[in-house]
């Protein structure tokens, strides 16, 4: 088995914390910003020390590939984004493209003999903290999104990611994006965001495919009234619909499987004022579940809502929704193959979060790695996955990237 | 039985409704702005017109007294507010200044015979909209609250009340306050804001006192992680803790008594994001009722409420509260006296909101008149009281009045 070097794990891990750095453990590294622009240059340094030259695409998104012995096979690429969330933490996607550093300079100072060229890969704007949507780039690339509409998207401060992308200096040729032709499989490491692996005290997780989801708006309308003159008997109170409304979807989800995950992670409320009755409510309802069918019965709850709810009229919308995506069945097994010959304690799991991966699924053999979070906490600056864990996990990616090589 | 006039009465109403007419039926007439110092001028003016000259005290309340046959005794009073909330209506305030000035009018033109003098007069920002609090200068005047501290309160737009008195004109002299040596009484009209009087068929509330009430802050305090990924058994979700306590709130203060009002108006969630599990939820309760007991079990179910929801630590903290305020039992007697022998159907109620006259009671014997609020509006354009409705409750003001100058 091939291993890392788990010193200069430790080093990618501080050197990259130190671009966008907010001084409480955690960094704010928006896509494009000087910041994130650092740590590309970061990048792009550490993969010409390897002799390595870095090429963009016409969306920013950064490629370095180490040749193989057969110039004529495709690439396998190694991927993640370096963006973060506002105060977001030093592990989540910039992880994953430490692997992808760490990977080929291990290939490459070891000499360890490959056919295929291996690519070290950045996304552009994965989180979407400035310019929305999240996996924009990805998104782009495997035609999920139009390039013309997400090049409008707006910073709140009024800039579009077109003229971030201009200055940015990176934008490179349309013909240097991932393609099914030049690149033959995916790899991405990333860390939970959860606290199943390390409640299950496993070292990796064999990440099968991303969670079907759906996220609905449910709004209850009331009547908005005197708090001091309003009999209880008349009152139309739209935030007492909105807690019977919660309880209700508590109630019938917790039915449908055991490890179905909802969140009602949002609220509005009108005119919120101590001493007005609620006229209006509106909350979010994210739902997540491996099983089409379950998700199915999870939609069914929704929409058989009561359609009156403590005198208010209950209304639900669809905001936006993915079916479940499966990744690559015999890229799985060799992740499973190679944290079993490791010595690594693995279970299979399934993402929650959504990943550029997820997009990359439709257009190339893909399949995720994921390492454990401490706490399941992620998108803060209490995020941590120790050097020794991360190292199993880029170890784990050397291998199967070696094991793909051979196929 | 005297009796004022009714096209008067529309008049009255026609003319102060054009003093910040929004142009949807309501009016936005902050205290001290333009809007409220040319409603101020009317009212000087349509004092002047019957000979009465208009003085200020040094919180700009406004005070025009007819005198009567006995210049030794101290004089009668009708007040109220002609400020509004934003986007108000035509009668919260103004309908109780339009019957101090119709009261006035009818027994000046009429010559009705009278031994006390009888003051019309304004207070100065009931409403406290763009200065908080409200009841502002009848706190001050009855001890509530401090001058110097009202002085400094400030509009968003970072100007103190302190100077917008200065720059209205109208602060005159502290002497010209209402004290217990020069007035014996206070009466004030108001419409009733709530629902009960429409439902009940009734022209006239008796108005007995105001109820006493409290409002605290209940927060409950979660765990913030990813929607996606956090099994719902790791879950310490804020939103879910509120809910379940609202549910507790109106289970147990249901049980207390028929006619307790109880509002949970107001929402505070932390972080607020569709995919991320809440950690902090903040909201108000505001509970009202007549007797001290029933506040004192509702306190008791407050302090009751489990420490810990949904593994979510629950704590709660005053805001406010305010004791009962109990009107002078003579004149609520003068009242219901007046409302019968005018042939109006009335019922005795309390007032749920809180108005000038109940700061005045603890100074003067105080009492107040409700007229019917359609579908319990105010607060709002859509606030509305018939004429006929508003002609009938200054009836049985005006006749109170001559009752009272009996005494």
């Amino acid at each position: 088995m091939f291993t890392c070097g788990k010193d200069r794990v430790k080093d990618k891990i501080e050197s990259f914390a130190k671009f966008g750095d907010t001084g409480k453990g955690g960094i704010t590294r928006f896509s494009l910003s000087p910041e994130a622009i650092a740590a590309r240059k970061e990048f792009i340094k550490r993969m010409e020390a390897l002799g390595i030259q870095t090429v963009t695409d016409d969306m920013a998104n950064m490629y370095a590939t180490a040749p193989g012995t057969d110039s004529s096979l495709p690439r396998i690429v190694l991927a993640s984004h370096l963006d973060s969330v506002r105060n977001g933490g030093n592990y989540d996607g910039i992880l994953g493209v430490i692997t992808a550093l760490e990977v080929v300079e291990t290939i490459v100072r070891d000499k360890i003999p490959h056919r295929h060229p291996i690519t070290a890969m950045v996304w552009t704007n994965e989180e979407g903290s400035l310019y929305p949507p999240a996996m924009m780039s990805s998104g782009v690339i495997c035609k999920k999104f139009e390039k013309a509409t997400v090049l409008k998207s707006k910073s709140v401060e009024g800039k579009t990611f077109g003229e971030a992308l201009e200055a940015s200096g990176f934008a490179g040729s349309e013909s240097n994006r991932l393609n099914p032709q030049d690149y033959c499989a995916m790899l991405e490491l990333h860390i939970e965001q959860g606290p199943i692996m390390e409640a299950e005290k496993k070292q990796i997780g064999v990440v099968d495919g991303v969670l079907g989801m759906f996220n609905y708006r449910i709004s209850a309308y009331g009547q908005s009234d005197h708090a001091g003159t309003t009999p209880m008997s008349f009152r139309r109170d739209a935030l007492l619909a909105a807690a019977d409304a919660i309880k209700y979807i508590h109630t019938e989800l917790d039915k449908l499987a055991k490890d179905i995950v909802y969140t009602t992670g949002e609220i509005v409320l009108h005119p919120n004022v101590h001493t007005v009755i609620p006229d209006f409510v509106e909350f979010s309802l994210d739902v997540r579940h491996w099983d089409p069918a379950i998700l199915e019965k999870a939609l069914e709850v929704v929409k058989n809502i009561p359609k009156e709810i403590d005198k208010c009229e209950i209304k639900y919308k669809e905001a936006w929704s993915r079916k479940r995506v499966s990744f690559k069945p015999e890229l799985v097994d060799l992740v499973e193959k190679n944290a079993k010959e490791l010595g690594y304690s693995y279970m299979r799991i399934h993402s929650g979060p959504g990943h550029d991966a997820q997009y990359v699924a439709d257009l190339l053999p893909t399949t995720m790695i994921f390492v454990p979070s401490k706490d399941g906490h992620s998108h803060c600056e209490e995020e941590f996955t120790s050097v020794e864990e991360a190292w199993q996990g880029i170890n784990v990616a050397l291998n199967t990237i070696i094991d793909i090589d051979k196929q």
